[in-house]
Order: structure tokens, then C-alpha cells, then sequence
């Protein structure tokens, strides 16, 4: 199959929506929405990599992890990473071949189990600031920090349950199923890699790679993601058609494109916030700066307008 | 990479002992022992796919489904096979990987998330008869049946808690991802498919495939995985080295050697439990049967021995 490589980076709302309870019933129901746009894009000659978040399921699976004990032990942070990446990598594979052979499309679909290299040196090991799982109050927060060592940190609104375990949010160094996901490109297949941002291991002394207690962003992780498969184009579909300066006030303005450098202008000046808009415009960034290539960000039901350069915002190289 | 295609079977034992908790750092440690012994298996030069039961995972995470309701909704028994095609594949893929460097074996591993076809028109659907998740009493287990139309079954010894769910154990038809598969294996990659017997998915009028409430025996679904790889050679571990006619009796006689016919004969005559060494002799007689080529019954410290010919039990063609 010929044409560019296209990696593609679906936010939470691609899978559960927030008013959603979360059934299986219910995230088939919006992957089959989500992979339905997926499908038009591959129509255009775009070889696909999928890539995905796991806010959502990583936090529904936590929450069961707890209720769970003591009858069956908590699985690690990791390890529920990686349940997720099967969980959302299925119902993607799923949905998405169907509606391929819809568009006459006969490529296979295949989810890689993936772990993603950061470093133990990361400055974020010694900051975590990554909520996840649960809310606490702060006795069982005080509880968990003394049983589990987890650090817990206070969110607004408060009371009464204010409390939740932080994590670290390292930055992702490098994909260790590279040589699979480029096998399995190479073969014509469309892959679904890194889900939930990959699952965090660091590299040890002996060459091994072992889990860390973690979350990646999805988006940065995206963009190493785009590195290891040498993507010629970076989609990151989020719930905005574009990107806007000053978000949310009165003269807000939406962006159409950016040069790398107005972009980091822009993230200097804290136009994006941190656990949202922030990291896509990062790794949007790097992207373009690193590829020479366009990165693009807009809302799911834009990704193929936006492809065909109709919409979305653009970060230029 | 020369050498022969073998497909290996893992039994429960290999991820988690009967006697264990189930932690992650537990399940690392016993799957750390399994991968050692695969890697020397791989340093024989035999190219490899590795599939897994997920019994205990399985049962683990269906105690954590219904301890997290009503807070969070209950995945469906499909998607927890996917789950913990995630969670057990990162385990291998990851172990595997570091023992392979350290036996000098640069190949890549790969975990595919992977669909098994069964037919709705399994007898066993009519007729469930495979037990999962938790122990109920016969209160929960009424009520379970109504809130939820499980089918429950009493087991005995049944007092307090002696009712369990009971779902279909159809057989396996097809991997609908053996392309993605046979594509990895091509490009030199080791991979582990179809963990847990697969994620059973039903094939629609449309096309599409959805997911069922089922269970597939994962040494029939090997012998399906196999069939799809064109395996040379079909290994399956568990507990015991060597298959034995009348076994737990004083006269119990080991098997070296059984051809096809043998093995159907002593199945017939009901010398294999059901639920144990029973799918294990059927998957490999049917792969000696297919494949003109051996099947290996042993236990998971004598694999390297029995690929060798020195021990476990052989059904040939």
C-alpha cells in the first residue's frame, strides 16, 4: 500500500465519553464512531498508526483494583497500563477493520502490546504531579500513603473528597516494540501501538526493562510513537476543532497555524494549560520541528477535513 | 532466522501458582523462570510463538469487576480477555526479551491482542459448562441469575459458597488476526498470540465480529494458532512431565509415545480429565493429525529436555 504515514493520537473522548458511565456496550458504541473517521482517512491513502489515551479505563480499573483487595491483590500501575492497551486496542481493532472493509479496505488491524523507556533520572520521579485512580478523603489518603507509599496530593474542590494519589508524568525516551510496529507497517498492516501513553519501564543495569509505577502522556508518547515509524504526519483529535489563544475568555482567538517557533512562544507564554492543550502543542511541536513535517490538531468529528488541510491547526515546521 | 516454527503453550503454572496471591511482582517472578526456559528453547534455533492461559488473571479480574460495582460498570468477560492478553503478554514479552539478549538472541518480541472466531451454533451455548470468576453462595448466585441472566451452576463441595458462573466453551475456528501474526513472524520477530484462548468474537452478517460471552480452551485455540502459522511443532506445558494412562491410580503408566489413533482410543475410553489433560490430548492429536508433525505434552522445567526427545510425551502422526 503506498502513501504517508500518518500517526494518529485519539483523546479520551474517542473511547468514553465523559457523561458516559462506561460499559463495554457504551465505549464500542463511540470506538465505532471513532474508527469510523479513522477508516475515511485511511480511504485517502494514508498509512495509519493509532495510537490512544486510557484516562478513563485506567481509572475505572484502579478503582476495581482497590475494591478488589483484600479477596485478590492490586495489580501494579504498569500492569493495569498494559490491561488497558489490551481492552482499548481490542474494541479499535475491532470496529476499525470493519469499517475498512467498508471503505474496500482489506489491510489487517493489529494492537501491539507496548512499553515506553523514560528515564529514572526524570525530574519528575522526584515531583509526582500526575493525579490518578480515585478520589480520597483525607483520612484514607493519610491511610495510603502510610500502607502504600503513595503520594497523595489535595485537588480543589476539597471536601470531602479531595485527595488523590499522584504519579509521576516522565518523558517518553524511546519505543521498545519499535522493530515490531515497523514489521508489522512494513507488512501493510495498520498497527495500534502505545496506548495510554505506553506502559513506563526504565532500562536496568543488566539490559532489562522493568515496570515503573507511572503514567506517560499519550500525546508526547505519540510523538515518540511518530519517531520510531518515521511518520511523514501527526494527527492529535481532541475535543476542539482548533487550537485557541487565550481558551475560554471573551477575545479568545483560534489558531489555524503555527510555526514551531510562534508554538513555543505561545506554550512560554502559558496560553495552553498544563494537563490539556500543553502537551499536544508540545509534542505537536516537536513533531514538526523534528520531521519537517505538519502536525495537526483538531476535534474527532474534523480529523478528515482537517487532514485534507479544510480545518484544524496546523503546526508547521 | 532458520529453524523450525514451534508453537508453545504455557499452562497456568507458568504465570501463577496455585499457592500465590497473585501479585504483579509474583506473576514477574514465576514468568522470569518461563521465559528462561523458552529463550533456551530459542537458542536451539527454533523460530517461536507463545500463547497462555489466563485462568487465574481471569478470575482475579472478574472478583475485581464485581467489587467496583456499582462505583464503576463491569467489563464484559470478553473484554477482561482482552485485558489480560495485555497484562500477560507485557509480563512475557518483557522477560522473554531480557533472556533471549542474555542467550545472545537479538530478535524482537511482540504481544498481538488477538480474536478467536467461534460459531454461535456451539452446541455449547446451549449447554454452558465452563466455570469463571468467583465462588457464590446460593443467594448471590439467584440473584446473579436474574440481575445479570447468568447461567450459575452449583459445584461441589458446595457448602457456603458453591455456586459458580458457568459460560460456553466453544471451539475455536480461526485467529482473526493470524496476517499480523504471520507478518511478525517473518520479519524474525518471536510473538505471543491468543492469550487465554483468544478474545471469543462471534462473525455478524455484516462482517464484523463482536465479542461473546465465552471462554475458549487455549490448547485448542494453540492448535488453532498453530494451524494459522503453519507451526512445524506443537509443545504444551503444564504440571506434570509425562501424560499417564490411569493417572492418580497405583498402576498409572507414563506415555512416551502415542500415535493418533492411541491418543483418540484412551480419549474415548475416558483415561483424561475433561477440564485438564483432556483438551490438552485433543489439541495435540488433532495437530499431529493437520500437521504430519509431533505435538509434546511436559512440564514447563523439562520443555527444553522433551524438545530434545529426551522426555515428555510425544502424539505423532
Amino acid at each position: 500500500m503506498e502513501g504517508n504515514l500518518l500517526v494518529i493520537a485519539l483523546g479520551g473522548n474517542a473511547i468514553k465519553q465523559a457523561e458516559q458511565q462506561g460499559t463495554t456496550e457504551e465505549q464500542f458504541r463511540n470506538v465505532d464512531l471513532t474508527t469510523r473517521q479513522i477508516a475515511r482517512i485511511a480511504r485517502e491513502g494514508y498509512r495509519l498508526v493509532v495510537t490512544h489515551g486510557n484516562g478513563p479505563q485506567a481509572g475505572a480499573l484502579l478503582i476495581q483494583q482497590e475494591e478488589g483487595e483484600p479477596e485478590v491483590p492490586a495489580q501494579s500501575l504498569a500492569a493495569c497500563g498494559a490491561m488497558t492497551q489490551g481492552q482499548i486496542g481490542w474494541m479499535i481493532q475491532n470496529r476499525l477493520a470493519y469499517w475498512l472493509r467498508q471503505e474496500g479496505i482489506h489491510t489487517p488491524v493489529c494492537t501491539v502490546v507496548t512499553q515506553v523507556v523514560v528515564s529514572a533520572e526524570d525530574p519528575d520521579f522526584q515531583d509526582p504531579s500526575k493525579p490518578v485512580g480515585p478520589f480520597y478523603t483525607r483520612e484514607e489518603a493519610r491511610r495510603l500513603q502510610q500502607e502504600k507509599r503513595y503520594v497523595v496530593k489535595e485537588v480543589k474542590p476539597s471536601a470531602p473528597r479531595g485527595w488523590r494519589r499522584v504519579v509521576p508524568s516522565p518523558e517518553p525516551q524511546d519505543i521498545v516494540e519499535k522493530d515490531s510496529i515497523n514489521a508489522l507497517l512494513g507488512s501493510g498492516a495498520i498497527v495500534i501501538a502505545s496506548g495510554g501513553g505506553g506502559i513506563p519501564v526504565q532500562r536496568n543495569g543488566d539490559g532489562s526493562y522493568s515496570g515503573v509505577e507511572a503514567v506517560i502522556d499519550k500525546d508526547r508518547a505519540g510523538f515518540v510513537l511518530a519517531q520510531a515509524v518515521s511518520a511523514q504526519a501527526f494527527l492529535i483529535l481532541t475535543d476542539v476543532e482548533k487550537v485557541y489563544l487565550r481558551y475560554g475568555r471573551p477575545d479568545a482567538a483560534p489558531l489555524d497555524r503555527l510555526s514551531v517557533a510562534q508554538a513555543r512562544e505561545y506554550l512560554a507564554q502559558g496560553h495552553f494549560l498544563a494537563g490539556s492543550m500543553g502537551p499536544k502543542i508540545e509534542a505537536a511541536l516537536r513533531f514538526a520541528w523534528w520531521s519537517r513535517h505538519e502536525a495537526v490538531i483538531t476535534s474527532l468529528d474534523k480529523a478528515l477535513e482537517a487532514i485534507l488541510g479544510r480545518t484544524g491547526t496546523r503546526i508547521c515546521p
